[in-house]
């Protein structure tokens, strides 16, 4: 078994923004994907550990905005590498509060989606969240970042958090 | 609210693979993506009508092969557009018996997975199965198709019956 072929499967990369008590958080994601077109379902893979698993648990929506290849490193790292419990991530950036009351995280993004939370499933040390969206917009036309442009172009990691890390010792992350 | 802003969502294409009492099909998805590393879990989407999705649901398993940008439309079609009810998607075709029993389909593929489903969740019109990844393999460094690739390059279109279909009159497949 080779694992890096899971490194073929192919992802956007986007801010999920959620929000509980007035506190509000965003972390990096590279999964969310739509379940069904009728009505317009979407989940997001989201680790437990995190802060915005909490808040999405708590206030049942979050929101997702698509990233853009321009988005600078830095960016992604202070949404990705850091917790929100450590540092509050929407200091210096652009958001607006959205429908659902999640922080909708402007900066970079090409589009955004908001989404009510109707079921989670447990998969172990990740949640799936799906739910229907009950918000989109396009915001540019920019090309949307991939997973694979992230790694190849922008040479950037992954958290050990992540759905799709692959530990060094089976082939990842070189 | 415009539904276009799905269209950012990335996704890459893959044939589905699954068997049932000695038969075999396979489908065309885009919503494969994986939700834990540890253990290396995958998640699919699929239309509760397809024939795929009964033949899942009976096995309790499937493969996903992972295609590649070169993968001509005609391949796409064949697996995409016509249901395993009306024609033999095996015939004509590479494809290998995996361990979990399910065709696994070679042609134009870098990579495929094998996966044993745990859970069935009930998306409404379709089934996000989710199971642990028990076989894996790449088999070529050729750049994976995405879905966006599908589409703008290789002028593809999406069957009603995806999760990502999005009508016409709401913005969709012009």
């Amino acid at each position: 078994m080779n694992l890096n072929a899971l490194y073929k499967l192919a992802y956007g990369m986007y801010i999920i923004g959620a929000h509980k008590d007035g506190k509000l958080n965003g972390q990096v994601a590279n999964t969310v994907f739509q379940v069904t077109s009728e009505p317009p379902t979407v989940a997001v893979s989201i680790n437990k550990g995190n802060l915005t698993h909490e808040y999405i648990k708590a206030s049942r929506a979050f929101s997702a905005a698509v990233l853009c290849t321009a988005t600078p490193l830095p960016y992604i790292g202070a949404f990705g590498f850091k917790s929100g419990r450590d540092v509050d991530k929407t200091k210096g950036v652009n958001f607006k509060i959205g429908q659902t009351g999640s922080p909708v995280f402007l900066d970079h993004a090409t589009a955004y989606l908001e989404v009510e939370v109707g079921q989670e499933i447990d998969a172990g040390t990740h949640t799936v969240f799906i739910g229907r969206v009950v918000a989109a917009e396009v915001l540019t036309e920019d090309p949307c970042m991939t997973y694979e442009y992230y790694h190849q172009v922008k040479r950037g990691t992954t958290p050990k958090t992540a759905p799709s890390y692959i530990a060094k010792e089976k082939g990842g992350e070189k």
